[in-house]
C-alpha cells in the first residue's frame, strides 16, 4: 500500500452526480494519526446533502462517507501503544480531527469543537482536504478512530459510526431507561436505529411517521406503538403520552413540529439530529413552549466516549441496523444514491467488496 | 365583609388605562375553595401586558395582581383542616384553578394544565370571569393557595407568588446547584429574583444585560459576572463560560438570542419563561443548535410542589426581592403602571394599605 495515493471513488463536478474513480494524496502522517484500510462504509444521508452542494461547494473531486469500518494498518509515532495496534478493527464517523485545544477539546465534547475536520467535505489547518471512506484507506486522528467490538460484525459497525451514534446520543443525554416513553419521529435511516436502541435500554418506544405505510415495519423493528400523522386522532388522542422524541424527520415547518411535539408530557424533551437545507430556521411558538415547559435541543453525533459506549452496547445487545450490502464501484454506488433519493432503502446500504474495486 | 361584592380597582375601557373602582360578584364558594382576605399585591410585567390587550379583551371591568399575599378568612366545607386554618397567611399567584382531571393535574403539574383558570383575565366552567389582586379579597381552589412560612415577610413574599417562582423553577428543572454556572439575562423584576435565587442555590451567577447600566446593581444583588452586550467582547470571549441561562429578556430577536445562547457550553440550557408579544415566534437555527447540543425550553410559574419549595427556600435563606411599596389607589396604580411601563421601578411595585383602600 501506498499513502501517496489513496483511490476512491466521488464526484468531480457538482452538476454531475456521477461518481468516478480518482486518486488523491492525503496529509502527512501526524504523530497521533492512524491509518486505516477501509472494509466496508455505510451511506448516509448527508453523503447525499453534499454531494448535491448542500454544504457548499470547496473542492472537487470529492469522495464523501464517512460510516466507516477498516482495519489499522499504521500508525503515527505518538499513538498509544495500549490503545491500538496493527490490524485492530476500528470505525470511523464523521469527526477526523478537532482542534483539541479549545473549551470543548478540552473537556471530551470534541464533537462540538468549532473547528473540528469533519472525515469529508473538510480541510485541515495545513490547508489539505479531507476525504470519505469510498475509498480504499484513510488517515485520521487516533481520537477519532473507535475499536469496534469482537462481538459486533463490520456491517453491522458501519452504520453506527454516523447514523447510529446520531439516534443514540439524544437518549443517552435524556436520560432513556426502562419504561421512558419515547417517541421517534421519521423511520428511515437514523430513525431505525433509534428504535433498536431505545428498545435496547428498556424503552416503550412510539414510532411517528408521515403515514400509515411504515406500520408493520415499525413493529419489527421493535416499536410498541405507531402513530400515523394522518390519523384522525392525530395529535389530540396522543397527548401527555411522551417524555422524550428524537426527530430525524427532515420537515422542520413549524407545524409538524409543533403538532408532533404537543404529544409530550410538561418536560418534555424533542431533540432534532437532523439539520433543514441551510437558511431553514426552527420556528417555535414561545407560548406552546412555556404551556407545556417543553425544551427542543439539537444533538451532534457523539463524544469519543459516547461512541465507545454505543459500541459497547451494541455488542452487548447485539444490535443490528437493517441493512443492504452493495459491492464498491461506480454503478452500485451511482444506484445506491438513486434509491437513496428515492427513500428505496430498508434502511442503510453498506459498501463492502473493497478488494475487488481496489485490489488487496 | 360580604362575598356578595368584592371591591377592586381596574380597567373599564380597553382604550383608556385608567384604573377604577369597581365591585364584582365572584364565583360561589366550591368546597375546595378558600376565601383570600389581600393584604399586599406585587405589579407583575404580565398586569400591564393584560391591561394592554396582548392577551386578548375578553371581558371589562378587569382587575388584574397575580402576585397576592392575605389571609384565610373563609373555607369551602372540604378543605383540609390540617393545611388549612382562618386566620393564615397564604400567597397566589397567577393559577387559581385547573381541571383536576387531566393527565397535568393528576400528576401534580398543574401549572401546565390546559384548561387553567387564571388569577385575572379568566373564565371559570361556570362562567364566572377572575378577578385579580387589585381588591380586597379572592376567592381560588385550595391548591393553588400557598401558606407563607412565619419567617418570610409578606412584603417579599409577594412578588414570590409569580416573578420568583417563574425565576427559581428553571433553576430546579436545570438542576443548578453549587457552582453551576447561571447566566441571567435580562436584570428586571423577574430577572434580579433569579439571581437571588441562584446565589441561594450556590451558582455562579453571570448577569446579561443590553448595556452596562446595571453593573452596579447586579453586583448589589449578588451576580459574581457581569456581561454588557454592548462589550467589544461580547460574544466571543465568553464562550463556554455558562452551563444555563434564563432569559426573562422580552426581546426574542433571532440575533439576540443566538448571541446570548453562544456563551453556553455544550448541553447548555437556555430556558425563557415569558413570552413576546402574541404572534412572534421563536427562531432557532438549526445548525447552531445542533453544533451546540443545545437546548432551548420554555418555562411556565411552578407547580404547587415547587411553590412551597420556593417559599421555604426564601424563608431559609432570607431572600428577599427589591420592592418599592405603594398603597393601592386609584392615582398610585396608574403612577405604578406608567413607571412600569418606563422601566422605572428597582426592581417590583408591591401594593400594600389595602384598609385605607377598601376598609377594615
Amino acid at each position: 500500500m501506498s499513502f501517496e495515493e489513496i483511490e476512491a471513488i466521488g464526484i468531480c463536478d457538482w452538476n454531475k452526480l456521477e461518481p468516478k474513480r480518482f486518486t488523491y494524496k492525503p496529509q502527512y502522517l501526524r504523530p497521533y494519526d492512524v491509518d486505516v484500510k477501509i472494509i466496508a462504509c455505510g451511506i448516509c444521508g448527508s453523503d447525499i446533502h453534499c454531494i448535491k452542494g448542500h454544504y457548499g461547494k470547496p473542492f472537487l473531486p470529492l469522495a464523501v462517507g464517512h460510516e466507516i469500518v477498516g482495519y489499522i494498518v499504521g500508525m503515527g509515532a505518538e499513538v498509544d501503544k495500549k490503545k491500538f495496534a496493527i490490524g485492530d478493527r476500528v470505525g470511523v464517523g464523521p469527526e477526523c480531527d478537532s482542534c483539541g485545544k479549545c473549551w470543548r477539546c478540552e473537556h471530551g465534547i470534541e464533537n462540538n469543537c468549532e473547528q473540528m475536520v469533519t472525515t469529508f467535505h473538510g480541510t485541515y489547518p495545513s490547508g489539505v482536504h479531507s476525504q470519505g471512506g469510498y475509498a480504499n484507506y484513510v488517515r485520521v486522528n487516533n481520537k477519532f478512530a473507535f475499536r469496534i467490538p469482537d462481538d459486533l460484525d463490520t456491517i453491522s459497525a458501519a452504520p453506527l459510526m454516523c447514523g447510529g451514534i446520531t439516534g443514540y446520543r439524544p437518549l443517552l443525554t435524556a436520560g432513556v431507561k426502562k419504561g421512558t416513553k419515547v417517541g421517534v419521529s421519521g423511520i428511515g435511516g437514523i430513525g431505525h436505529m433509534t428504535i433498536l436502541f431505545a428498545k435496547a435500554l428498556g424503552a416503550e418506544v412510539t414510532a411517528i411517521s408521515r403515514n400509515d405505510k411504515k406500520r408493520e415495519i415499525a413493529k419489527k423493528l421493535g416499536a410498541d406503538h405507531y402513530v400515523s400523522m394522518e390519523d384522525a386522532k392525530f395529535p389530540s388522542e396522543f397527548k401527555n403520552s411522551l417524555d422524550v422524541i428524537v426527530n430525524t424527520a427532515s420537515s422542520f415547518s413549524e407545524g409538524r413540529v409543533k403538532s408532533v411535539m404537543s404529544m409530550m408530557r410538561p418536560y418534555g424533551k424533542f431533540i432534532f439530529v437532523t439539520a433543514p437545507g441551510a437558511g431553514q430556521k426552527l420556528e417555535l411558538d414561545p407560548g406552546f413552549m412555556i404551556l407545556g415547559s417543553y425544551s427542543v435541543s439539537g444533538s451532534a453525533a457523539g463524544s469519543p466516549e459516547e461512541i465507545d459506549g454505543m459500541l459497547q452496547l451494541a455488542a452487548a445487545k447485539q444490535i443490528k441496523p437493517w441493512v443492504e450490502t452493495l459491492d464498491i464501484n461506480e454503478k452500485n454506488v451511482t444506484q445506491a444514491w438513486k434509491r437513496m433519493e428515492e427513500g428505496d432503502v430498508r434502511f442503510r446500504f453498506v459498501l463492502t467488496g473493497y478488494d475487488k474495486c481496489f485490489g488487496n
